[in-house]
């Protein structure tokens, strides 16, 4: 493909990770070096921006505040979880697709980057078909995140170190407070972590296990429907040997029916909602419930996505890296493909990158396999201990101010526009309500 | 007061915190100086474990063992919610404190350092009495601490600050987080805190705030009747103008008449019980129902106790301090005090350690004063930041193995009994039901 000279987007898109704006660092590092890349701007609010002709002008940003995102969590220009959807809205997909093509022209954009995770990818891979069926001659590259890791053919995803780092560690502190506390009567403590329909990050909670009898003593994954029995049963033989039983369970466990356990439409609260009890603290109505045992739950939740205080350095590096190897694609002539890690060796630690067709990408969820569990399904084994253990090497170095962290907060003063306002509304993809399952 | 020469004997009590053993630790490396003291004894899980004559020999660790416990959250010589309760069980009380002087002269304790929170306290001012009626010459000091900060006469309660820090940080975090987020629709997160009856823990997230706009934009304090209207215009407008509201509740916010406002009996699970709805989830419901906001909620629950990762290094230096001054005060033939931190200066930070009789801290809760908060209640001002912003400075230096704290666990090897066992059972404090309250 011959050399394209122009502008350069990047946008964030979905759920934010301690570590996407490492990503947007890379691309802005990286692109400097290449004159053939003008401008570099950054949509605010991924895809909602820039149908909106929001950008921000990143290349004037000085290099401290570029460096700075490396170690500031959430989407530093914005994110949205806008989704061109053909097969639902295709009339209003169609109209946004014009639409976006009208400003990365009237901007001249001839590499855009897109950072997320499968519905990210997914308005990548279409982005890049129109791009060539319209004859628009632009690079797009995607660039892996996501906390829960479902990514598919990328070894791993960016975000999900620093959440396996940040889950690990609280189940660590928690265990070792809950274990000191168990007297006679004993102790159940029930940690309710993401990852969706995947349990990627619950599972890594197995990386606080350094001895056999270490919390955490049983992890329920969305891969493994739920028997109440076995669970029960392992509950009581572990209180009864120490004392004390540290339950992780990922969000969205499923029953033997594959529903979702903690959906439950009998109960109305106030308002006529369906009362909203995650599976952490439905285990604990279980748990007390059945067994009599003094149970309690925690419910990190965002917290996951953001604890930078103590990210994973090797996770920011990397999303750092795969910042910096989507331009090198671009300008190689590289168009719709999604970055990924590809890990060449386990001990010691190696990862490449590499580049997978953003078409493999989309519509994938990536989920445990069955033999990295244990027989019963109640906790990882090896396989993914040694998956799982590099990535939460290092700590990402935070400054500190007041004894609290110093994140920068990127201005987001818009470039001129060119275009007139949008002539039709978006659809919004985010919902009001507030209640359902696990949309965050 | 005549110099005695004997044996010492710590113990810790009630709920850990993230620098309960640096007190610990103090009381060890401080008593090793006097040759008054002979051997250096805990107590496993406090007040029950010297019932059972179960005491370990501290003075027989290395001297790193020590020192890792200055990085070591959780009762390292086990904990107990035990109570010698003269009130409401008389003579249980009177067998457990007959008891108690058994094991004591035994092992010819001279030295007695009781560390916690108000119960504790109490049950520290009861043995130093009994042991002057008795006429057996051992010198009683309690060692403060809560992480609920609600300790009367101490400026601030060692385990208060790292809590502090931890959920300052947190808020922060997440605020980073949904702020990117924060597209056409709003959205709420609400964070429900630990403190019991008091606000102080919910209070110190104010400490996020760096610029007027900043999270959290409400906090919710026990020591505020909740005001439903007013708290929900506040969202509103909060929302309506940033696009996001980030909700502080402290566990313990009540309603105008006094009651829990989190209790809630209308509602049963499968089993019966009251359905486990925690204040943040109420909260939840309320905005969510109410406004038709997307709202969300966090329970940091015990990880609040316990987040090492990021203690405060002030507050663990305070609670090894207090560990020291409390030996320096029994060897000057103090008993019946408990150590408190007086403050003697806000900027620069300084506070003196001082003495304060037990008598006067049982059963007295301490609270935020009222005009340490916004007129409508719903913030704490400046007097409140000046309070806490000095007890967060410093991050405790915690070794790190394979990506993770590395924490110490106390080997519990018991010195030999020279007692028949306890011919009676000890009445047990701490609760089977695990849906009551705030009891944790």
């Amino acid at each position: 493909m011959p050399n394209v000279i122009g502008n350069l987007l990047v946008a964030q898109s979905g759920g934010p990770t301690a570590v996407i704006n490492a990503s947007v660092a890379g691309v802005v590092v990286k692109a400097k070096k290449y004159r053939s890349i003008k401008n570099i701007y950054g949509g605010a609010n991924g895809i909602l921006g820039i149908l909106n002709e929001d950008l921000i002008d990143l290349g004037q940003k000085t290099p401290e505040a570029i460096k700075s995102l490396r170690h500031t969590p959430s989407a530093a220009l914005g994110t949205c979880r806008y989704k061109i959807d053909f097969k639902k809205k295709p009339e209003q997909a169609a109209l946004d697709m014009d639409r976006l093509f009208e400003v990365f022209k009237a901007h001249n954009i001839r590499f855009f980057f897109y950072i997320g995770g499968n519905d990210s990818q997914d308005t990548a891979d279409k982005v890049a078909r129109e791009a060539v069926k319209r004859g628009y001659d632009m690079r797009v590259i995607g660039i892996p995140k996501t906390i829960d890791n479902d990514l598919p053919h990328t070894d791993h995803s960016p975000g999900f170190g620093s959440a396996a780092k940040y889950v690990a560690t609280t189940v660590m502190e928690v265990a070792a407070d809950i274990s000191s506390m168990a007297t006679d009567d004993g102790a159940c403590c029930v940690i309710e972590l993401m990852g969706r329909g995947a349990g990627w990050i619950a599972a890594s909670a197995v990386l606080a296990k350094r001895q056999s009898d270490d919390a955490p003593h049983i992890i329920l994954l969305p891969e493994v429907p739920f028997d109440e029995n076995v669970f029960l049963a392992k509950v009581k033989e572990t209180v009864e040997r120490l004392r004390y039983c540290i339950v992780v369970v990922g969000e969205g466990l499923k029953k033997a029916d594959g529903s979702e356990y903690s959906a439950d439409t009998n109960r109305l609260d106030a308002f006529g909602h369906p009362v909203l009890s995650g599976a952490g603290d439905r285990i604990v109505e279980l748990v007390s419930g059945k067994l009599n045992i003094k149970a309690r739950s925690l419910k990190l939740g965002y917290a996951q996505r953001c604890a930078e205080h103590y990210a994973s350095d090797t996770d920011s590096r990397e999303a750092f890296a795969c910042g910096r190897a989507a331009v090198d694609a671009a300008i190689r002539g590289k168009s719709g493909f999604m970055v990924k890690l590809v890990r060449i060796s386990g001990t010691p630690y190696k990862c490449a990158i590499g580049l997978q067709p953003l078409g493999d990408i989309a519509n994938v969820e990536k989920m445990i396999p069955r033999d990295w569990l244990s027989v019963d399904g109640l906790m990882p084994n090896k396989k993914m201990i040694d998956y799982a253990r590099p990535l939460i090497e290092g700590t990402v170095r935070v400054p500190v101010e007041g004894g609290l962290p110093k994140f920068v907060v990127l201005k987001k003063t818009l470039i001129a526009r060119k275009l007139p306002e949008r002539g039709y509304l978006p659809s919004n993809a985010s919902s009001h309500s507030g209640q359902s399952g696990n949309v965050r």
